[in-house]
């Protein structure tokens, strides 16, 4: 199914289809942070604790930079495949060249798969720079930002705008010096904001499997936030909405281009590209004539 | 003219349409690598270089950690202020807050208004996080990787794909040990390659302004390659198809729903979320009745 959707087109929308009655089940998590903080390290841990307490786990890495994705070393892959023989969890990665657009539609498509077929938690590790990729945001219920001790990280997530997005802050390497420092300084950057839920600092050192526990009970609690205050359904309508503007935007266009035929949409460029009209006077003619 | 295009609508438009007739002649070069790789430092040298040579330079920073939008050291800001006297030189820094899509297209509008205002070479900004925005790249003619010495830096960037996108490629901070062992790896990395332009590898060290002239060198002589091969006139077109298909599908998505209605588009989001029809059988539908 996963191979399927990430194809594209008729046969993807074909799954999504049979699918769309059984989703909207699954706690999906984001988790970001720079490379090199130990996301996919955190993420083995969380997911051996979720499977202790019998719950199943889909983690599907959107880092380039991810040891799923085979960008850490080989003691790290080593560990990844602890999980590979248990029936109840699934670890895939997405390719991420090409288009922003195209990956994160891709990516978003695939939780919603592992949604549909009925996995507990989706883990979604991205890289934090500041943004998670719209589609994938759009996607998270729940958003782990992963912080280390020193270096200035911290305030580099504070202008990368990664705490705004934190539902729980995570501080690995808690073992090295400046981790309470860390922790400390976050703490009193979360204090000051206004929202409804207050953003946990957690120190976890993840290789020693430390503060996992903790991570999870904060993710249940913040789960049952959202369902209380309404705001589960309200992302839900949101998701909806903007995933049907991007499908509709899409035919829409696909429908023009067909009625147009391509020697025409070709002559349409050559006249911008040689500046004889500019994009939006050409689009606004066109849409005037209702071609 | 810039506020007016980032601010986006009609007064955005009228901008991008008066100044269409002048764009296609800014040499766009992009800046990318990790934070704390010295893009912005780089910038400064590179700036100062080009100024010297009499042409005029615009830099806008997209990414968030840039020490144009404040994410720097104190000591780095004070030294960007050492171009702010000059009229020749203009830097913008672009809000990375919200919708990837519609960063990139702000982006991607404010390259054109400095295109079409006649300014020589626009410097872009951006954090390599293995992918450059789409719009953004879509306007780049040149590529600049900046990577730096050691701490496994070059394995991440060829994980994450920047040599593939890299045109040039710096290595800063060359004073630093290992630096010679970084250059050798990268340039034995762009030999595999079957590409007609030969990617260079350029020593630097930005904050002593050592290997700037080379960079500006290499700059010009990949222009020249862009223009002779041919590559330089098939980007313009590939870039006015994008902008072409972007800014129809958006007008016909616009012009669809206002013939829709709200209370009608939220009905359908309704029926999506409350899984009563999957969002590609009801745009199919909606298509076919011709709405």
């Amino acid at each position: 199914l996963i191979s399927q959707v990430e194809a594209g087109g008729e046969a993807a929308r074909d799954v999504l289809r049979a699918l769309h009655p059984h989703t909207g089940q699954a706690h999906v998590v984001g988790i970001t942070g720079a490379p090199g903080a130990g996301k996919s390290t955190l993420i083995l841990g969380l997911t051996r604790h979720l499977r202790e307490m019998d719950r199943t786990v889909a983690v599907v890495a959107v880092d380039p930079s991810s040891a799923f994705t085979g960008g850490a070393l080989l003691g790290d892959r080593v560990r990844m495949t602890a999980l590979a023989g248990d029936p109840g969890v699934y670890v895939r990665s997405m390719a991420t060249r090409g288009q922003v657009g195209g990956v994160s539609r891709a990516t978003a498509d695939v939780v919603r798969v592992f949604d549909g077929v009925g996995y507990d938690v989706v883990l979604v590790e991205t890289v934090g720079a500041g943004q998670l990729e719209t589609a994938v945001a759009r996607l998270v219920h729940t958003t782990v930002v992963v912080e280390t001790p020193g270096m200035g990280d911290d305030v580099q997530a504070l202008k990368a705008g990664l705490l705004e997005i934190a539902d729980i802050l995570v501080v690995n390497k808690s073992d090295r010096p400046g981790a309470r420092q860390t922790a400390r300084m976050l703490a009193a950057e979360v204090e000051g904001t206004t929202r409804e839920w207050r953003v946990p600092v957690l120190p976890v050192t993840a290789v020693e499997a430390t503060g996992i526990d903790a991570v999870c009970t904060c993710l249940g609690q913040h789960r049952a936030y959202l369902e209380r205050s309404g705001l589960w359904v309200e992302r839900e309508r949101g998701r909806a909405k903007a995933e049907f503007l991007d499908a509709l935007s899409q035919a829409l266009l696909s429908r023009f281009l067909t009625r147009a035929g391509c020697a025409q949409v070709a002559g349409w460029v050559e006249r911008i590209a040689s500046r004889e009209v500019d994009v939006h006077t050409l689009v606004e003619s066109l849409c005037e004539r209702g071609v």
